[in-house]
């Protein structure tokens, strides 16, 4: 293992989780017994940066498990627009790992306000933002110190999905979701040699993945521009062939994390029509593809906890990818840990 | 002018609102009143390419003037993972084209099923999607050849914003879209020289923008990696800080569209905070700036109008810079007009 923080932080995740698991079991399972009990009509959220991306995890997960549509509310609706949101029946899941941005807590309170109850997932359990919301599930991440947020951005997927398995009652789920601590806390081996070398060498490259695994794909290309200033860009495998292929051509490289759910298939296809267009695909997957370079991840046994390990596994990819590239992953050029936007 | 279609149907812009906006009076008064009287709690967007970027325009709208939240719903909710969504006191807006993509029509019949009224934004009123809904907001932008869409975009964002205005008794809003197609239709000059120059010299870039510019800033990087290959990825200037800046260097060069709202300031301020980055800023604004590059665009007179005449002006530099670049943007490559995905 390096030496960065970064590298300490992704090892972290495992023991993350299962201290996440532990400790909420109990709220977690109150708080699914409130929501289903106050049946709401339809979910918002509220996140920045790489929680934004947890947050487009969740509406996935929302919008498939409990068949209800989630909106992600830019903060700025309260903090610059002041625009009073009217939202009497909904739910407000924020998501963020100190808490403390204004904008957040502004957007909280104007959701409050709005008549949501307000939910939120954070990590920093004494933050104002953890405070005033109506229920809280602490992250349970433990400090995070690398600007890049890898092992807090794991526990805020694996909290959201939590929620979602006890309200939707999904007991193979929440099995799953029991087995994914001890699967990432098992990962050891450093990011495969070849793997590195290919992602070092690109300049721009589309990351792309399909239903579960988009936000993924999403955080993925963020952290690849934070970490290793590679300008990749995410896009869903349905969305890549209407316009953004215009620039694909030989060698242009693909990173697609595999969907292991009714995606797979499409997914596979797309990743063809780019690859006849001379793109070099590089596939996150749970088995060595037999024609493309893959990043080998844990199978979780579930489409929804698959991609999780799959970005454990990523993780651990572009913390030795940005060292690669001669930078210090954990001081990315011109970042701070938390960004105040107003 | 040059012999595309694609700056043929840019220049028939005007002429399509102008169009829309005689023959929808009534049926988009009509429209308003029937959804002030169903007062809908949330509303849903479906809608794929550059008609997912009109639909997160509407958005913006939607959630700053009537207070509803909005969420863009993938199609494959319906098409792929069959999760029937309860929509119930919901509106279901779709926006396409041609409205004939099976997984748009397949999301808005089950919007319907789930309970949600259903409007369509469809340039082919004759078209599944235009038939299949509960009410019609036909785009009249005219036939649309080439693959690159330009009219029928702005003819959807107009569509959208103009049913907005009437629904929220804006009248001030109102006058400025009465003013839009004239203001349009009028733009003939060329687009200026050494904007072409800088923009072709790109291979990659980030494109910027705040509130209601954020969408429109998302659609000017769709068309820049369509019709000229230059990896132009979108942020809101909310989140270009949070970690893309990462990428940032000398001469990086950064295209934002300046808000003409509560944003302004803080859009300017990121964009200083970028050039002190090193990044080199050209700006679509309604005047020439002091220092930096500008792509001057009528002022619309409203913040919601200009950033739909700066697109517009847009349009003409992208088309411009595809044929500078060697490329014919009427074939971008690899690319259909109409993408049926599953």
């Amino acid at each position: 293992m390096s030496g960065t923080v970064m590298a300490a932080e992704i090892a972290e995740a495992g023991a993350a989780l299962s201290r996440q698991l532990m400790a909420n079991a109990k709220a977690t399972a109150a708080l699914a017994a409130r929501l289903k009990s106050l049946d709401p009509s339809f979910v918002v959220t509220i996140a920045r940066g790489s929680s934004d991306q947890a947050a487009l995890f969740l509406k996935y997960v929302i919008e498939t498990r409990l068949g209800l549509a989630c909106a992600s509310i830019g903060p700025s609706i309260a903090s610059l627009y002041r625009a009073p949101l009217r939202l009497k029946g909904a739910v407000a899941i924020s998501i963020s790992q100190s808490g403390t941005s204004p904008d957040l807590v502004a957007m909280q309170q104007a959701a409050q306000d709005g008549g949501a109850m307000t939910v939120a997932l954070v990590n920093d359990a004494q933050s104002q933002l953890a405070l005033e919301a109506d229920a809280l599930l602490p992250l349970h991440a433990g400090a995070e110190r690398a600007v890049a947020a890898t092992k807090s951005m794991i526990a805020s997927l694996f909290a959201g999905v939590s929620l979602v398995a006890r309200w939707s009652e999904d007991a193979e789920l929440s099995v799953a979701l029991g087995r994914l601590p001890s699967l990432l806390g098992a990962e050891r081996a450093p990011a495969p040699e070849a793997l590195v070398e290919t992602l070092a060498a690109s300049r721009l490259m589309f990351v792309i993945g399909r239903g579960p695994t988009f936000a993924i794909a999403a955080e993925a290309a963020l952290k690849l521009k934070e970490t290793s200033a590679i300008h990749a860009e995410a896009f869903s495998s349905a969305e890549v062939l209407h316009g953004p292929a215009g620039i694909v051509g030989p060698n242009f490289p693909i990173l697609g994390f595999a969907p292991a759910d009714a995606a797979r298939a499409g997914f596979f296809e797309t990743v063809q029509r780019l690859e006849s267009f001379g793109a070099a695909p590089l596939i996150a997957d749970i088995a060595q593809h037999p024609r493309w370079a893959t990043l080998v991840a844990p199978d979780g046994g579930h489409p929804l906890t698959t991609p999780i390990a799959a970005l454990h596994a990523f993780y651990r990819l572009a913390e030795a990818t940005a060292r690669r590239r001669g930078r210090d992953p954990d001081q990315p050029p011109h970042l701070m840990k938390v960004t105040r936007t107003v």
